[in-house]
């Protein structure tokens, strides 16, 4: 009967691995740096001969290792098969077959963020809850959709793209994937920036903010410091990601919701910004929904990565 | 083995039920009148006797019938447990179970929108695909979201409520369900008339719709007879139904929409006004969706209802 399981979450710099027991306890955790050159040929072979090594200094024998489980940067589909991934120079292929060819084990492939997101449920802040949405505020909004426990993959892979939900007809700026007027413009860590700059422009209201450095950071800082004009910018932000999340939810009815990624840090305050607008707005059938902090950190996708194998055994 | 199964939709004034081989062909299909009166305790009942009756006139016997499926108004979670349908007098029970103690068969149950999308993936618009947003455009807009080939339910049965995600931040008037700027507000055959009696208040041109009566189908008429007013109607109700499919589209990653409900018998012309905003907001993982029309009618319920049943067998 398997005791261990690998997870492994490969960014565009680094690769994150972790080695967990069955029941979910991180034992070690470890990072190799992702080599993207060579059209990223590299990147699954240096994950093997890293898991080989790690199983070697265990002194484990892989029949007792459930598999490998590998969240990357791109849509991949139900069948673990990547439809490219521009940051690592990867085309169209199967990671699963791939890796499982060179690891002789078991593989099992998710987007990053929606396998992050199944972390969060099985260990982190969305805990107990089989229905979940997680939204990752970092450069971008990031996401994943949990389904009565199971990742929502959708048909191509492009299940669970939350921070791409159009939520502003007017703005005049494009977003990184081309549209305008994407949740991710006004409430990822850029977008906050964004919104703030944009505030002290058209305002004349005093502020610490004036003259110094913006980013999410000093924003919710300020808004701490009851600043008048960082409070009104928190506010833009808790409408779109409110009214947004509210969308979502007439969609999927979750019973929870966790916000992650860099901005998270803020803490609480985040969730005093977006409730009001979520509550305003959501079908009342899907109103009393818990809020909840992610805790995982970084670490998130690994966990997410090893339950994805667990739950095929 | 096998070889039949009964589809029941309930609706506030009739109980469809139909007669299926497990192929998915209708093989009789009838109504009774829905008793709400006593807190709606005769409807189950009713139609345990009406299919007791169908089972003896077709001298088959219960060995070879599926099941029962049963489509409500109001959500129903994946227990099969009601949490209130007001049309019908009901508070919170569990379907399945009051109604397998009296037919002796197996029943499943679920949200009649909800189960309406499923028999529309399976004999319907949807046929082929399984990750599906199908949209009906009625007096209000209901919908039902299917992912990977089963209906999206959520965490209390509140799943795909389409047309209560929010779309529009300046409307004033409220929707049925207590919000205001809900997408029914702006789609639904209630809420197209209501945009047109707008737009002839506010516009100064010329309509045929001046003086006639204001419904979905004369507006959808004046445009087939290209009347510039009803086209800037039109317009409008696009935007409002592309940018929320594809905010939807985001989240669920769909490999088809299909369009249904009274609305929908307006034809091709709905689709012409809806994919170009679809299409321009929506993540690129998802533009390329096919839309359909919905083909199964007011049958829709009764074929989902019977393959809620046989998705379990």
């Amino acid at each position: 009967m398997s005791q261990y399981v690998f997870g492994v979450d490969i960014g565009g710099t680094t690769v994150k691995l972790g080695f967990f027991n069955v029941e979910g306890e991180l034992l070690d955790k470890w990072e190799i740096p992702t080599r993207t050159e060579e059209e990223g040929s590299h990147i699954l072979p240096d994950i093997a001969a890293s898991i080989q090594k790690k199983i070697e200094e265990k002194q484990i024998t892989p029949e007792i290792i459930a598999g490998v489980g590998v969240g990357a940067p791109g849509p991949v589909d139900s069948e673990g098969v990547i439809h490219k991934a521009v940051n690592l120079g990867w085309g169209t292929f199967s990671i699963k077959k791939t890796l499982e060819e060179i690891v002789h084990m078991p593989v099992m492939a998710g987007n990053d963020a929606n396998v992050a997101a199944l972390g969060e449920m099985w260990r982190g802040g969305g805990q107990g809850s089989n229905d979940l949405i997680v939204v990752t505020l970092g450069t971008g909004v990031g996401g994943g959709i949990i389904v009565g426990g199971k990742v929502l993959t959708g048909a191509t892979g492009a299940g669970g793209e939350i921070g791409h939900i159009h939520v502003e007809d007017n703005e005049t700026e494009a977003c990184g994937c081309g549209n305008k007027g994407c949740l991710e413009q006004f409430t990822s860590a850029t977008g906050i920036t964004r919104l703030a700059n944009r505030k002290l422009k058209t305002s004349d209201k005093d502020s610490v903010l004036r003259g110094g450095e913006i980013t999410a950071k000093t924003v919710f800082d300020a808004v701490k410091a009851k600043d008048e004009l960082a409070m009104e910018v928190a506010e833009e932000f808790g409408r779109y990601l409110g009214n947004g999340l509210a969308s979502i939810a007439c969609v999927v009815n979750p019973e929870a919701i966790v916000i992650g990624g860099g901005v998270s840090k803020a803490g609480e305050v985040l969730i005093d910004y977006i409730k009001p607008y979520y509550e305003k707005n959501v079908f009342h059938g899907s109103r009393n929904v818990k809020f909840a902090l992610a805790t995982l950190g970084n670490d998130a996708g690994i966990y997410g990565a090893a339950k994805l194998v667990l739950d095929t055994e």
